[in-house]
């Protein structure tokens, strides 16, 4: 018998706390493990102990716990480095933690591979598993990452009802979406289109570099066919010298502690490109918001789907670590449509700490400046079934 | 037997689509009303004979059009003048339309009244009735208005999920949401508090103004209390010379047709105050979003109750048509909490059209930057069941 421990990094999520609550039913199962902590805060909160008994919490709290977006246990940007990690193992041996249980994205993954290193190379018997977690959906391995569905449901919904109020008083929309790298979450703007017409009519994701010009052109070209245009950008949408618009219109912006520049919590990328658009095209009615934090954690709004797989993932990892010595959480898609299904695999750490992944060439149109059928196929089991809209401004007239 | 006509008017709403489909539903049951017209994009489809058949929809079709959000007709934000007025009910002669249903504030009602006394003058008998819809909650007489609790209730799932958020990464967030001149709905954000240190821990309605200093230093005390502050404020706040700080900080504002600067749309006031606090007060996390248009048209989230009381107001107006001249439907409010029920009464128009109403001193703290009790008994009844989430961060530590 020993103690395990389990923490959340990053950015939050809506399923995140699935995951969480996956391992605390699971590690209840499980005579092995003593103590269930819950570090608040992440890799920070380990260093400082601060610890929650997560054995002990009623099955109503766990199932509040499940269907809360954002981090239950608290999060932390920090990017431990060795000496950090040294600080880390050293409270695990102190409380006798034998199971780590990490809840991230391919950061944390890296975590959980250097303190397994350290583990090893001093001969303290350590059990550590990655359970992935991102909105940002640009995990290695895996099919896809817990998060993302609900993430996208959320895009989906919005650019729903987004280009329904386009359609009532028509103009130029643009929608900033999450997604520094990765085009995945913009790419789930898509799944709003129900009518041949139906925006998003142009979808703009980091994978695809584009100049200011040909961005203009394309709404316009666009404007002019359908009286309107809506949108989707990412927040990473960068010119072809492969420099973010943000970056280019902020010198100042702030950094985090990974060097990037902030670019959620702000509306200047998209009042930038809405004034670009006023400013060259003379179309009077132009509007930008960006979906900002809501995109990730809005209560009430969960693909069941995906906080379904997402609490699998954090089953597995606890049922893994009785025989495994460590691993990340990775899923197999089975079957396509309505026989969609979900497997899941152990695979190595160091493969989903190493690199990310972009959104595949063959989910994105061959303009550059939308999404194809097999990206939509690809999305739309993780998203579940979305609601119907109808408008009548286009039916026959008498 | 004669014609019928419908229309939407103003900012879209998550219930305008259910009180049409009242009027539709109600107009079938009813052989005085032969064809019912309804008129895309407002008062400039009517006098364009811009007109669909509404009575030949299928049942399927309404229900889809009942839970979608924004104007399944088109909207307009054209303010008509006498001689537009006049043009409206030259169409009405011609086209035998001797019934008016409009749905939209207070501008739409004092359309529905001028063009109502045209009529009358001109000796042409026509049954004119206007029907609220308003995110804003700010017309005159009825006790609440149709689509605000909608938009309340994506506030607050909005606030709950951002507030944890604001938990699992600390720092200052600010939220901008709609509302010039009435904070209903900013107001709003209260609904989702369920802890006592649960954020919005500021709320500032556009009936409290406040200085930039004063402003700076509640935020720097709830910094200090909470360790973290999350802010929701109004796109109307104001300083005390009553001049909106979205006007003061862009003198060359988009102005629309009513002389109003452009405030949704744009993330420029949210930045603005981030950068107010960032500069002023040395914290270093600070995020500011914009809710922007997903909170009046997002597709599958509505209040139950109030599409259900939208949807009746549209259904009353046929029927009190065919007994009295005009008016505009209000609500009653019968019972509080579990006990909440709307009755349904008819009022004049001009009594709708002629001003709007603010939130009531008893609705707002005595520090005036939050909400009071009986303002969450008078709002959550319109929102229906919000979710309960839980956070573990704050539970004992072991």
């Amino acid at each position: 018998m020993a103690n395990a421990i389990v923490s959340q990094s990053g950015g939050p999520t809506g399923a995140i706390n699935a995951s969480l609550v996956g391992v605390i039913e699971q590690a209840c199962k499980h005579n092995e493990i003593a103590n269930l902590y819950g570090a608040v805060h992440a890799v920070a909160g380990i260093v400082k102990e601060d610890f929650i008994d997560l054995k002990t919490l009623s099955a109503d709290i766990l199932e509040r716990v499940a269907a809360s977006p954002s981090s239950a246990l608290g999060s932390s940007r920090d990017k431990p480095d060795a000496a950090y990690c040294e600080k880390v193992l050293a409270v695990f041996k102190k409380r006798d933690i034998r199971y780590f249980y990490y809840i991230g994205g391919n950061d944390s993954a890296n975590t959980c591979h250097i303190i397994n290193q350290m583990a090893q190379k001093s001969g303290y018997e350590l059990r550590a598993f990655h359970i992935p977690k991102t909105v940002d959906n640009d995990l290695l391995v895996t099919d896809h990452c817990p998060g993302f569905g609900t993430a996208a449901k959320f895009v989906a919904c919005a650019l729903m009802g987004d280009d329904l109020d386009n359609r009532a008083l028509p103009g130029i929309k643009i929608d900033i979406i999450m997604g520094r790298h990765a085009g995945f979450l913009t790419g789930a703007a898509a799944l709003a289109k129900q009518r041949d017409d139906d925006g998003p009519h142009l979808i703009y994701v980091p994978e695809r570099p584009v100049t200011m010009e040909r961005f203009l052109a394309e709404v316009e070209a666009c404007f002019k066919k359908y009286g309107r245009c809506v949108i989707a950008a990412s927040e990473g949408i960068c010119d072809t010298d492969h420099v973010t618009w943000a970056e280019k219109l902020s010198e100042n912006a702030e950094r985090d502690s990974h060097g990037n520049v902030q670019l959620s919590g702000s509306g200047a990328l998209a009042d930038f490109l809405a004034a670009q658009i006023k400013g060259k095209l003379k179309i009077k009615r132009i509007r930008a918001d960006t979906f900002g934090y809501l995109q990730r954690s809005f209560a009430g709004l969960l693909s069941e789907v995906d906080v379904k797989e997402a609490r699998q993932c954090g089953r597995l990892a606890v049922q893994w670590s009785m025989k495994e010595l460590n691993g990340s959480v990775a899923i197999k898609r089975l079957g396509t449509g309505a026989n969609y299904a979900a497997d899941y695999f152990r695979t190595e750490l160091k493969n989903v700490a190493e690199k990310t992944k972009s959104v595949p060439d063959e989910y994105i149109n061959a303009e550059g400046n939308g999404m194809t059928q097999a990206f939509i196929e690809y999305a739309l089991p993780l998203v579940g079934p979305l609601p119907k809209t109808e408008y009548l401004g286009t039916y026959p007239k008498v």
